[in-house]
């Protein structure tokens, strides 16, 4: 630093400089070459919380507590910030799994191993490990097409098919690296200027903002209905929708998420008839997140995909344009390492399809892993198999835990002073408000911080509990929320609501406006 | 059709809308709401011929050939356009699936099936499966942090010490789906504005022409020369840069591909030390494509990376902005379904990092078998170790073949008349120059494509062999080339150049300009 003041100035002073060289000196020797000013600015202006300050900060004290000499209050870091399942040690499912070993292996199944692979494996693992190459696969480590192995894409569409009872097209899927790419791939075909805009809820999953702020695109947020179990009103995406076109915004699609993330919701199908009217006669594109499809909890509320809904409605519904997305990270897979993943379009022009595949080709093709995951999601084992006695007790299990859990983790915030928490109908997370006292809201001020991220890293630092903010998703002004995944196992709930319970306790008493 | 063109005449008819309404109403009636009109310009341009029309006329072919009946003059379709080793029979490394199985399926490693599983898997690919438990991944199945495991980054620091001599810190370096992720994310950070530019080498991997184009940033290329190995000169680096700065482009990097792409040019380090100087002088980053690093067939010219030699040049030279690219899919791991790859970064302002880490997290991670195969790429088995003598004996294998199968094809190019093809002195490539005859250019133009692009279509539509026109890549006006890879194994040499030779020979007849 020293040295380079010094070289600064001796340029200043021998050359004299214009205004402009001088300028042009500060930033060649002071300066990188690649510094914050050249990030573009909507690079430097997204945000994605799921993964932000507070989750990093969990990292730092997982490091930590490694030391056992560490002086905090708890003995780990519980990862709440996101759903991902097996890090919280859901199993994997055993099938899937020895599919995928054996399809690293193929030597396994060679005539002269055969014997021995039937002590380890079940036959229907290694006839279906088989298939993949009798499919043409060549190997696991092989680049696919940029779309996705063709005969993998065609059991994406038999599963459509018999989920919806109504004709799916191999050609109109995608295999991605999880939803995420598939989602950013068809936000890159949506935003064609700073004035096309893309009606999110809020709050929402923020690779919806993140991306349309990366892409100079407009997040146009319609609030979900907190008082009404977070729905989603028809009024309110008109009213949104009107703001966004009086201000000169280029409205193009809508994003909906069901079940719902963060906040659980699952949408009727009532209400989703409304949506596809809606759309319709608003001429929109649907984009319908539908990653938490198998994660249902309320059976008043079964999930029907939007691809039924608007074919079921007939006439000119039909033509919505639609991308459904689905993913191998959720559901009672929570295969998130895998990145597997897929969008089907309906509705779509062929010209748009052409240029999705483009981008798809430019970066070669995703995971292997992660497009096999999705076949065995897509066709898992069926009756009389050897495998489909465990797959389903294993299934039933996670899914019925998953139930529970949600149940329990909404009692447990509902039963916290100033706490309020909607039922989680889906998905995979609670989203509880927190009505914090003057004396909190000061404090993060205080702190530079908002105060909902203020409560989210005092419960981090007191109980190793790592959640994200509400602002993280958008919430309404005023409000405060955070989210919490229930995916702690049913075991270690005891000791995690106490933790949680008991950290609201103190935090409600050490920041009372009475006190 | 008929029933939208009523109700559009209908429109038109009845309300006499102005100019401007009336082009409203016909999109809103007749076009989707998504329709190439509202893709944006950069997509819409973005070009990525690796994956473009000719080897989708590759694939149509491959499924015509499985009809028995097929009136083609060849049996199958010889994927040249495209490093996929695997997928021309390239046998994977054992210890590497091993490893990659066992992960799946840690119930083999549980005391009551490892004396079965000791009977199918080493005992070294065992413990190497544990070791990524016992260093705290919970299961292939999470999102790990999205930067990629923190002790798989250790050990990529630690071959990156041991090949160059210099320390390197696992903070500064990111896993991610490959290097095209890893190249696409530096160019997001590099990219601010339409007069930012990058130097490319041309012809280049269009990955980068592809991305950059996307990204709204500028091409500056620079011509490899041809006429001495396709050797990078410092004087056309001055000369490219000079003209884009002229031009009002903010030049901010330079990309080097080194072994390279298409071309399979290596560069000596007394040139790359020249490139260094360059960048230094001219205020750029460097991006050091090194995927091909362990494809070198030239003793002369063996790999050394950019890092070592600005390390050892040292002085300012060592504040060098350096972004090095490697990846699993090339070398003799060949590895490319797996997605895996990484990028070091040196001397990178910790803000600009901070950026990556944002763009990485919004994808959440890359790929754990990507992840994973990266660890056993630079840390494979050592010596003493069960698998290490058969670990050698196939990577020995595989890159003897390969170099082998370069000297070979260039032979077989050299050897056709009007063509001439440089020594494949790394990566997977050849790029030959094909002189066309007038009639043949003028055939070209007659069906609407390049001329390069219609030898090859050509070429494919008689042979099956699949390659790249040399247009994909750019090359000097006037002069075409096309890429073809020397991937196809030794035994299926022989009828694979035959065809090739045996088609050269009877399009120069067809289109000779003397006949």
């Amino acid at each position: 630093m020293m040295l380079r003041n010094l070289a600064l100035k001796g340029k200043i002073e021998v050359s004299e400089p214009s205004k402009t060289l001088r300028a042009l000196n500060f930033s060649t020797q002071i300066k990188k070459v690649l510094n914050l000013d050249c990030i573009s600015k909507p690079l430097k202006e997204a945000e994605y919380a799921v993964r932000g300050s507070i989750p990093a900060r969990a990292e730092e004290l997982f490091l930590q507590l490694k030391n056992p000499q560490h002086r905090f209050p708890f003995q780990q870091v519980v990862r709440c910030n996101i759903g991902n399942p097996q890090e919280l040690r859901q199993k994997p499912l055993t099938f899937v799994r020895q599919v995928l070993a054996l399809v690293e292996c193929p030597y396994l199944m060679e005539e002269k191993n055969m014997a021995q692979t039937l002590k380890l494996f079940p036959k229907d693992a290694i006839k279906r490990a088989q298939s993949y190459f009798e499919n043409g696969m060549v190997s696991s480590g092989s680049y696919t097409i940029s779309q996705g192995m063709t005969f993998i894409r065609g059991h994406v569409a038999q599963f459509i098919e018999r989920r919806d009872g109504f004709p799916s097209d191999p050609n109109k899927i995608f295999l991605t690296n999880g939803a995420s790419q598939a989602v950013t791939f068809v936000l890159q075909l949506l935003i064609s200027g700073l004035d096309v805009g893309i009606m999110i809820p809020t709050p929402q999953y923020p690779l919806y903002s993140a991306t349309l702020t990366l892409l100079n695109g407009v997040s146009c947020p319609y609030y979900l209905d907190e008082d009404d179990d977070w729905s989603i009103s028809i009024n309110e995406l008109r009213r949104s929708i009107q703001q966004a076109r009086q201000g000169g915004t280029n409205v193009r699609a809508l994003v909906v998420i069901n079940p719902g993330n963060p906040v659980g919701n699952c949408i009727s199908v009532a209400r989703m008839e409304e949506i596809v009217d809606f759309c319709v006669a608003e001429n929109l594109v649907l984009l319908a997140d539908e990653v938490y499809q198998e994660n249902t909890y309320n059976s008043a509320l079964p999930f029907a995909s939007f691809k039924r809904v608007k074919e079921r409605m007939g006439g000119r519904h039909r033509d919505l344009e639609l991308f459904s997305f689905h993913s191998t990270s959720k559901g009672f897979f929570g295969e998130c390492g895998k990145r597997g993943g897929y969008v089907e379009l309906s509705g779509i022009d062929p010209e748009v399809e052409k240029q999705l595949l483009k981008l798809a080709s430019i970066g070669l093709c995703s995971s292997v892993a992660g497009q096999i995951t999705t076949d065995l999601m897509v066709d898992p084992p069926a009756p009389g198999e050897e495998s489909y006695e465990l797959f389903v007790q294993e299934k039933q299990s996670i899914i019925d835990s998953l139930k529970r859990r949600a149940r329990r983790l909404v009692e447990v915030f509902n039963s916290l002073e100033a706490v309020t928490c909607n039922p989680a109908q889906g998905a995979l997370y609670t989203f509880p408000q927190v009505r914090l006292s003057k004396k909190a809201i000061a404090e993060a001020e205080r702190r530079g911080m908002t105060p909902d991220a203020f409560y989210c890293l005092q419960l981090l630092e007191n109980t190793g509990v790592s959640t994200v903010p509400g602002s993280g998703f958008g919430q309404k002004e005023g409000t405060f929320h955070f989210r919490c995944t229930f995916l702690p196992q049913e075991e270690e709930f005891d000791c995690f609501t106490e933790l949680v319970q008991n950290f609201h306790k103190r935090f409600m008493e050490e920041y009372s406006d009475n006190s």
